[in-house]
């Protein structure tokens, strides 16, 4: 491996993740970012590890990748603190999915229902008990769903620690590095155009979160169908005596539109999302932040009174089917990580792991296989 | 003139505008300003020279204050841009003041009697007539007042072509320096004691907005009755399909909150205030900017699809009586200028013309003379 030059295209938490395990067993890494490392779309994310809570009945190769990357979680959380030192905010109390009104309880019943059926580890909690569990959560709350296994991770210090581990391990981060093409000769990539000139690569990783489909020099059958999908969040600042500890969702049965609220261990509340099909457009909406916060005030009304500590947007890699786009392409050294849509944060630790395996064996593993970009040219 | 010493305690619009009137006509002037200048109520400001719209039954003496600054505003504007070569946004478009519900038509019907026996130019419109004025109005609007001579200026804008014109006229402008006793020995002020040391005065002006009461030094009966009463505010992008250009203010009838809409020439949309007594507290609160919107929203629907630009909260100085604290007091070298609440840009010419007339002069004109400290004394 140590003869291979590696280059990664997008340094999210896809790419750094990749990188650093490729990085640690030897191979000669370098990830090209357009802009700063992990500044899009995994510094926007909530954080939220939550197969269950994002699981949907017709994306169960989903569901169980979801849960695949969940369960090596505490491994990966391991091993990045402890060759970093650094904390990540991982945070075990899981997730309630509450409704506010009695079609939310409907609705509720029926997904609580299903995850039974999918042998998910959930909890049926009527308004009462859930309360029990989140003394702040409204009066209006008419059920709830547990889900003690969907858990929560600081994006941001995920970010901050994965850069950190592969500079560690000799990786090699240009920042600022517009990859205008990817150069194919013979059915190989042989490198890719920057603005600082062409640089040779002999294995490539395309994980360029929505940027993925704007780079030249794949033949139009090979550009991922990756699309950015806005998404508008907010942050407040929790107060001792006005706190949550589980990450609290809502549904979308009849109004308001449905948010999540996730607490971390700082303090810091983070809201989100709204889901806005505008291109790479990253405005803040007025509109948008108005139904979050409305959708907060109904989840836990006590929230009115807290301080606005800071809004942003970002845009998710959305794929043609939600799902992530991994692994070989009709390209021989040409590697696809990309497309985790809102998923990504979750899905870092099994994309990692099984991408950089992929990569160091020459093997597809098993749990990847799936989601090859080819699947679309099948339908 | 030119031999006094003439310190101002306070770099806001109203020391700023006394300063430069005093430093034209030859005195030698320094401001002290706790922060940077202009950038606590007058930057915060929404800028509305509204003095119909602010006109409560019980406040006649400030009405008629209001409609004296409003009157100078022209002549202000004039001086003021010519001497600087800068623009300050003067829009002479006028406000209306709209209901949006039956409610609400009852209460600017009341409105309207009351500004038409105190002889005020006010216009009565059915919901459609406001309609053809401003087209973006919500079509729930059932009725509404046009005040054509309640204008606006755009403060920011004001603040930074005060401060040129202060300083080109040789006033010194001491940014960042705490004022901490006003000196007074033998019933009159020597100087004012800062972390620089004692700085000598032979006349001393208190325009330090709602910190005026904060300073050490004065006796207990001087103390002048000013607060902060806290305001948050947001501001929008307007489009070219998307705009106002009337200030639009909504009525406190049944719901939602109040607010106010000040469109700015580049298309800038101010939206506040919440009025909020929580001292010095600038914290941006979530209830407060979600009220801002919907009040917003309300007025205008198609507000909900614009950008935010800003959000920000600032401390108007109130006073007790909810009008400005101007002119002479028992001290005889010690002049007040602050307390200027809701209408402290609105004010600012009067009070500058007038307070720096009163020094120059020593005789107190006659249209300040209803705002000396004392009359809170006399209650």
């Amino acid at each position: 491996m140590n003869n291979k030059r590696i280059i990664i295209i997008g340094g999210g938490v896809i790419g750094l993740g990749i990188g650093w395990q490729l990085a640690k067993a030897g191979a000669a890494v370098t990830i090209h970012e357009r802009g700063q490392a992990g500044r899009g779309a995994s510094w926007a994310a909530g954080g939220m590890l939550g197969p269950i809570a994002e699981a949907h009945i017709d994306e169960l190769d989903l569901l169980k990748l979801s849960n695949q990357s969940l369960e090596r979680y505490p491994e990966w959380v391991d091993e990045l603190e402890s060759e970093t030192e650094m904390t990540i905010g991982y945070r075990a109390e899981g997730t309630l999915i509450i409704g506010i009104n009695p079609d939310d309880s409907y609705q509720l019943k029926h997904a609580y229902n299903l995850y039974k059926d999918l042998g998910l580890n959930v909890e049926w909690l009527s308004g009462q008990e859930a309360r029990k569990i989140e003394g702040a959560l409204s009066p209006y709350v008419t059920a709830a769903i547990r889900c003690e296994t969907d858990h929560q991770v600081d994006n941001r210090l995920m970010v901050q620690a994965l850069e950190h581990a592969y500079l560690g391990r000799g990786g090699v981060l240009q920042q600022n590095s517009n990859v205008e093409k990817i150069v194919i000769e013979n059915g190989n990539v042989t490198g890719i155009q920057t603005q600082d000139g062409f640089q040779d690569a002999d294995v490539c990783i395309l994980a360029a979160g929505c940027w993925s489909g704007q780079i030249n020099g794949l033949p139009d059958s090979m550009i991922p169908p990756v699309r950015p999908v806005k998404g508008q969040m907010l942050a407040l600042q929790m107060r001792e005596d006005n706190m949550i500890s589980n990450v609290v969702r809502t549904v979308k049965a009849r109004y308001p539109m449905p948010v999540y609220l996730v607490p971390r261990k700082d303090g810091r509340l983070v809201i989100g999302a709204t889901t806005e099909e505008l291109g790479f457009d990253t405005d803040l909406i007025v509109g948008g932040i108005y139904e979050l916060l409305h959708g907060a005030f109904e989840a836990v009304p006590s929230f009115y009174d807290l301080p606005l500590i800071e809004t942003w947007t970002g845009l998710r890699p959305g794929s043609s089917d939600n799902a992530p786009i991994l692994g070989k392409t009709p390209v021989g050294n040409l590697i696809y990580a990309t497309g985790h849509y809102r998923n990504g944060i979750l899905l870092t630790p099994i994309t990692a792991y099984e991408i950089s395996k992929l990569i160091l064996t020459g093997e597809t593993p098993e749990t990847i296989a799936p989601f090859h970009l080819d699947r679309f040219s099948d339908e």
